[in-house]
């Protein structure tokens, strides 16, 4: 079932600790199948060493376990929030890489300080909003997603052109169009996120690029008249 | 005499190097045995790359050597008194780790910036008082262990729910109920240390979570109705 | 054609990642063949593990495709304008090297706060201005190489002497006489960037150094009396 | 000639990158026979991986070489200066390691923090005053040794109990009985001063430890009493 899915969730899932954006357990790919609206995703706990494609979890968008031995991923409600809301999103990705928390845990956007941002998103990666004791208390990690979407809407930020947000005191959630580029968007995000914190300690006035050169970067890599690569050429 | 626990010891002091938690020979783990009131600890100033399973030494919790050729680590006092008052701790970790160092020499607790402490950790990592002279002149490594205890009795901190300690302008201890474990908190310590250090750097205020977050992600994987990972599942 | 300057530019581009300069493909190595005024370079968005000496793309230096089956970097015209303005460069590198990029996204010279810096670089890294959106509207990679010059140009800034650039919110360039030399500088450009913000963040007070300790460091190693290295004696 | 002494000079070279101590050929071990009153030290310019015992070259204590092919380090004059005036020295290193760099740089002494610092180092590793104009133009590498011995005497340290120094803008030089005790003093000197550098910027306030800890510390791992490893158990 899904075994195309699953082996593209595997490897993205063993691309984590390549790119060096987990200790220990402490991150989890999934990717979807739309047309049958499921979800295979990484099993919760479970070291990356030990892991193979069979053991992935495929679970449908209520989080029901639909095949699989091994509980999902304890972040799989924020997950099947997040594809509900987000049509477009084909992989999500969540980490606790440490430049990317930190900005989390100072409640601090990530500003685009440079094109390296720019190439990749369109703006600043937000920062969600604290989540309440109630949030916290029910439904934590289906709340989790909901605050995401929340997030989004109330500052009206494309998710398509800025795929990937910092969770109050917690951590970098990133998407793509597949569970690959997912990764590759939290690869990317940890490392401006880094470049971005000692620019701030260098220059804390005016730490962002103009919109021309942001315009600029974001575009000649993404949307019609993008001419970055060879997609073009050949 | 002990050969399996001899082989878990000798197995999770080698996790020292793996998880880049020591330089040269500066980290020491040790584990008991409650049933014999054992401990078997790493020698002294031996290399990591030379270590072998039959040098560990097995110690009483006197400190007299039971069993070895080699002298036990020059902290064996410090276990010692850790093994006496923490009667559930089963492995006990030192490192001179550089993040959590950081804090220890600038006397301040590593506050709880975000859910990736307060997985592991019920509250902020205490650092202890400064040692007398009194303290450091006879029975330092005694003390040090004495000085632990009343850090956790003094400040009411239950060391099952925050298993590991900041020595002011010294380094870090933790525990667990293995050597094993005791090796994971403290590769964990690191980690947050490093992340708590950044976020400071960012934003200063406020840094500590909101109680319902901590209670959330710490009881989320402890206690009674711990739901992560794979234990009640299979 | 150009075999063995394709061999080189590729053999240089390869270097970018062994010297950890690179994430993903944000760096490009070009050389230049005076004789018949073309030049190699990567091709652009090609992962560094699929690159190949007949990869490298052979342009001439208006930026037309002279020889090749792949998009050259995007970053080619910025080359195009360097090799026209700068005639004794052989090889130019662009990176988003992390420390590097901070200063630039910051806005700030790398000063020459030490001897390691002295050594190769005579005088500050100099951060170009901000491009002006007309600057980034049209023809911007050429522009980028224009404001380039015009860095050097008004400072009055020896580009022999001074092997590097920030562009403003970008990143790094940097040339030498071949492309390997190239990479060469753009190494030690990333690693006294490193030292200076720590340097930076401990003391920002005169962090400069001495001019007499900046000549003798970079003249012993270049020029008529350098006396570094093994070229008088052998 | 010498044939022990440039193996295990050659081999102390060779752990300078394996400490991740050096960039490039940015640093060099030498060692000293007391007997012959000549020197073995690191060729100039050579890098590391192309280096074998007999590139080593011998010179007396004038600077003079005595054998080998390849120039001997530009720094050579620093070390003559340094084994005539310390007695007890077999063997001295420079590197240009980043964040004993960065601390040379700012012109900061590296405080003892803690006691990973006083393990090793009986106080403040010592910055030396900047180097005036008329010794940077005359005889730059014999006087910056002079300099150095300067810094101790001045200051009344013993450079047996504090065996390294921070050249004001330049780097470490670290000194021990052997050529491989002075690159194991090196590793620690760069791993107390990144530990340093993130107490200070955590607490700047009274970074220092209390002299009874610094006591105990040193003298348990130096001198008559010294009770750490295995020296006095075997």
């Amino acid at each position: 079932m899904l075994e195309d899915l699953k082996q593209m969730v595997y490897e993205a899932n063993m691309l984590l600790p390549k790119h060096q954006l987990v200790t220990f357990t402490w991150g989890n790919v999934s990717g979807i199948d739309r047309e049958h609206n499921l979800m295979v995703i990484k099993p919760s706990g479970v070291e990356y060493e030990d892991l193979t494609p069979d053991k992935m979890v495929v679970v449908d968008l209520a989080g029901h376990v639909v095949e699989g031995d091994w509980n999902p991923s304890s972040d799989t409600p924020t997950h099947c929030v997040l594809y509900q809301h987000l049509p477009t999103v084909g992989g999500i990705v969540h980490t606790h890489s440490p430049w990317a928390v930190a900005f989390a845990q100072a409640g601090v956007d990530i500003p685009v300080a440079g094109t390296t941002h720019a190439d990749t998103f369109y703006g600043p990666i937000p920062v969600s909003r604290p989540m309440t004791a109630d949030e916290v208390a029910t439904d934590y990690e289906r709340q989790t997603g909901t605050v995401i979407i929340e997030t989004f809407r109330s500052r009206d930020i494309d998710p398509d052109q800025i795929p990937g947000v910092l969770v109050n005191d917690h951590g970098p959630f990133t998407w793509g169009q597949s569970a690959l580029q997912a990764v590759h968007h939290a690869a990317i995000l940890e490392e401006i996120a880094k470049m971005a914190y000692h620019t701030w300690q260098l220059n804390p006035q005016d730490i962002a690029i103009a919109p021309h050169l942001l315009d600029r970067h974001y575009l000649r890599k993404h949307g019609r008249d993008a001419y970055y690569g060879q997609t073009r050429h050949r």
